[in-house]
């Protein structure tokens, strides 16, 4: 049997897009002579649509798409996902389906049983649980078709109460089809791998993996979509970060193709870049503008944008202040240069004093503080926000992982952004994207590489005067956000108590800033966001 | 039987004050003579510590509270609410749980059934689903413990699918009891007690039920505990927005209490000034500021927060430019005089200015236009974080619902703030929140009432000019939003297709500026934040 394996960048709630998409691959598909054409989880809405599935018509509008996309389904088997209504008398209202067409008409609906809720995912909040277990015929083969987390009954981290396969695997189904909506993070494609073979391995059957590739907003879907064979072994494969169709014969003899993965700052490097281009294509967006201070984070932004969307879409603006050092604005001017980018110098001094001036009534005679700090990143805000407003170029926002946690950032100032393109990246891995970058020629100057990092707001400012040694700092970050440890685990796992406190208070006082952040995306298992859901007010 | 209802005001993650806090009640309920003493869901570490749940270390404390609360439990029966592990090998970590201390110890616990998991419920994110049912035995009475969502299975909107009551009703208990975490909206009271009083009159079955008060940032819980006989009779009752204690005798005959709920807009007026309230005395907040226009938003978010605060606690920031009318400044003042609040005129006209100036290189020759009105209202944003960071006063929101939905707001400019007060208040609920609070005497003068709303940021604006009439703009978007309806059915309600579609695309392509929004007090049934999570990149 020949089964295309097709790997498209839906777009949600796009849905007479989507279908257009998923018409062209089922004719190509057909061309090919496949007898069966695999397409991902949501694939006619995208993964996710969240609470535009609260919207009945929205769900009314997918089930058409469907019926029409049915009508291509002549000698050809399509399956593809959607939302479906539940139409129980108990029950949430929804199932997350696997739509099998067949002769013009939807002819079999397969709907998800596991239902992940945790992290960036919410299924239970829509989806009803299937408790129908059965396989589905196609041209004399007998097929389980699962949904993503369908697969997924065996983590560590998380338990159902049921595994799905141990129901389907009574039918002695010829092979596995699973579609998916996986998301991206640096260990995923690995760990994913992983859990596919030992399917394989345990009930000894091949495996039909179609997974969704894309960025939506904040959360990147690699792709790489794939075969396992029955020893558990890899023998095709789709790219990552990009669409892909790959047709795979059941009684062909496959190699086996040996697990590879990128090194993981250039698998970093990758997804961001890949989300930028998706978040502007999406949009219909073209242009991108950020504030260019002459360091690294600005740097490694201004690097990814321009190779996301053409270094001619990109505008740098430098807004020294009185007590920006010379060398940062020949550094940043030297970036834009290396980069191709237009800039323009942007100087704050007037701005600030003008600010200065008006709260003279109630400032005189204090000391500057944080408030004065404060006025000079929120004037470049103001400044940045009216070209973006009069030009129509988006706003860029350039925090990091590493001060988002502790708050060493200014909301309404640098926290500004329509897309927190590094806001899931410490410090130190915003220095490996820079040597990243820089790999085959000085893209970044090497001068804003080597010097100490400095939020340039008061005279000869130093990150580390505020902050604990970045290479420190990640790592007891990393431990309480990303694997969420307590106190006590990771003062054991070798740092001082009082360092410990000290920043786990940081991340916990600054949960207000991160409410208004933009969206980040998301390279991590736990990234600020929608993943991670903390209470503002609270005593913790 | 003596039982005391202990509706109490937690802070979320203040396990040792939680627990203070309990056991001073628990002493008092003792000194009543009561038998047993009912605290709200999850009262040990109030309701909802969302992922702070994920910390294991949270968790864990929580259960060392309960142990050490159960010591108090001597010649007392203690009901309270605790997240506990479930130890189990299959399914997800914790339980929701409803712990009855006896005897010095954790006696028996009982499980939450029905896991809301929607708007702005996530109990599937954390809790597995209780599946034994049991009764539980205080002094020779036979009790069905239940936790909050547990009665609420026959909902119009959302369908479990098994009813707990169904279960526990076999072993003939005397009297159920709900431990609850129910939040308020404008209809909530009432609905609630119509969902409490068909079980009672279902299965003729008294009922204790205990909800906490309090508000969590955006999420405002009332109170209003109560007992119902087994006839459906309201017969008992605490109050709302306030911590109550009450003592219920089972074997007492008790009058009817008629049911009673507040006018809407007076209750909507005082859950936004509890909620203002909590948010301060929980953050350990005192001063409040706020930027005051002269229009009618400002006025009634000031006198909320005069009201909820101290009028002495509220500053007010007047923030002419040279598109502010003179009527705008002699109304700001006149409504600060009349508050008590102390207030101060900061003109923009030079920091407006200072801007042109720096933008000149990029601006000259260009048209006045969003950009311009955008820095105004940013400078101004900028003067009020520079004053709350030099003295420590927290900026108020003043945006309206309707404006929010719309996006006729600037973003970090009037969208700035630490608490959103009418973020979920449309506009013409604002003018009766007006007249509500002149009810007495005139404290928002009545020009700022009469005058047409205008965002003065250009000659001779009027919100008119860019929006519909405000009485036919909220209608249609409490259809859209509230209600989840769509452009037909709003259409089908008597609305121009036109005019529907302009609005439905307003309120979508503005789902970015509502994604970096303060938090929101939540009045309806339907607020934007964690209520509303709708997809930003999407083609909707």
């Amino acid at each position: 049997m020949k089964i295309a394996l097709a790997q498209l960048n839906y777009t949600i709630a796009d849905i007479v897009g989507n279908k257009e998409k998923i018409i062209v691959a089922l004719n190509k598909a057909k061309e090919s002579g496949a007898e069966l054409v695999v397409f991902s989880e949501l694939s006619i809405c995208a993964y996710s649509p969240d609470d535009l599935l609260d919207y009945k018509h929205f769900v009314e509008e997918c089930v058409e798409a469907v019926k029409e996309i049915a009508k291509h389904a002549l000698g050809i088997t399509i399956i593809l996902g959607s939302p479906t209504f539940n139409d129980g008398k108990h029950g949430r209202k929804l199932y997350n389906s696997a739509c099998i067409l067949q002769d013009g008409v939807i002819k079999e609906i397969v709907n998800k049983t596991l239902l992940p809720t945790y992290d960036i995912f919410n299924e239970a909040r829509y989806f009803e649980e299937n408790t129908v277990f059965k396989t589905i015929e196609i041209n004399g083969k007998t097929i389980a078709v699962t949904i993503c987390e369908d697969l997924w009954f065996e983590m560590d981290r998380f338990n159902y109460l049921g595994n799905p396969l141990e129901e389907l695997i009574n039918n002695k189904p010829d092979f596995l089809i699973n579609i998916s909506a996986s998301p991206f993070n640096i260990n995923k494609k690995k760990e994913r791998f992983k859990v596919l073979q030992n399917n394989c391995l345990r009930y000894s059957i091949p495996l039909v993996y179609v997974n969704q590739t894309g960025v939506h907003t904040d959360i990147v879907f690699d792709g790489n979509s794939m075969v396992i064979d029955k020893n558990g072994r890899l023998i095709l494969e789709c790219e990552g970060f990009k669409e892909d169709f790959k047709i795979f014969e059941t009684d062909t003899a496959y190699d086996e193709i040996a697990f590879y993965e990128k090194e993981s700052t250039e698998l970093m490097h990758d997804a961001l870049v890949y989300g930028i281009q998706n978040f502007f294509n999406k949009m219909g967006f073209s242009k991108a503008i950020l504030g260019s201070s002459g360091g690294i984070d600005s740097a490694v932004v201004q690097a990814l944008a321009s190779r996301a969307i053409g270094a001619e879409n990109v505008k740098a603006v430098l807004m020294p202040s009185d007590f920006s050092s010379e060398g940062s604005v020949v550094d940043a001017r030297k970036l834009s240069e290396n980069l191709g980018n237009s800039y323009e110098i942007l100087p704050i001094s007037n701005v600030f004093e003008s600010f200065g001036t008006a709260l003279k009534p109630l400032f005189e005679g204090l000391e500057f503080g944080l408030a004065e700090e404060n006025i000079q990143a929120r004037s470049r805000a103001v400044l940045l926000m009216a070209i973006s407003n009069k030009f129509g170029h988006i706003l860029l926002n350039t925090s990091n992982k590493s001060e988002m946690s502790v708050g060493y950032t200014t909301l309404y100032g640098d926290m500004c952004g329509s897309l927190s393109v590094m806001g899931d990246v410490y410090k130190t891995d915003v220095y490996k994207l820079a040597r990243f970058i820089n790999k085959d020629e000085e893209v970044i100057p090497n001068s804003i590489i080597d010097k100490a990092p400095s939020a340039e707001l008061r005279p000869n400012q130093k990150d580390s005067d505020s902050l604990p040694d970045y290479s420190e700092l990640d790592q007891i970050l990393e431990m309480y956000i990303d694997q969420q440890k307590g106190l006590a685990e990771i003062v054991n796992s070798g740092f001082e108590s009082s360092l410990v406190k000290r920043i786990i208070g940081m991340v916990n006082r600054n949960e207000y800033k991160r409410f208004q952040a933009p969206p980040i995306i998301r390279v991590s298992s736990k990234a600020f966001g929608r993943g991670r859901q903390i209470p503002l007010v609270s005593k913790w």
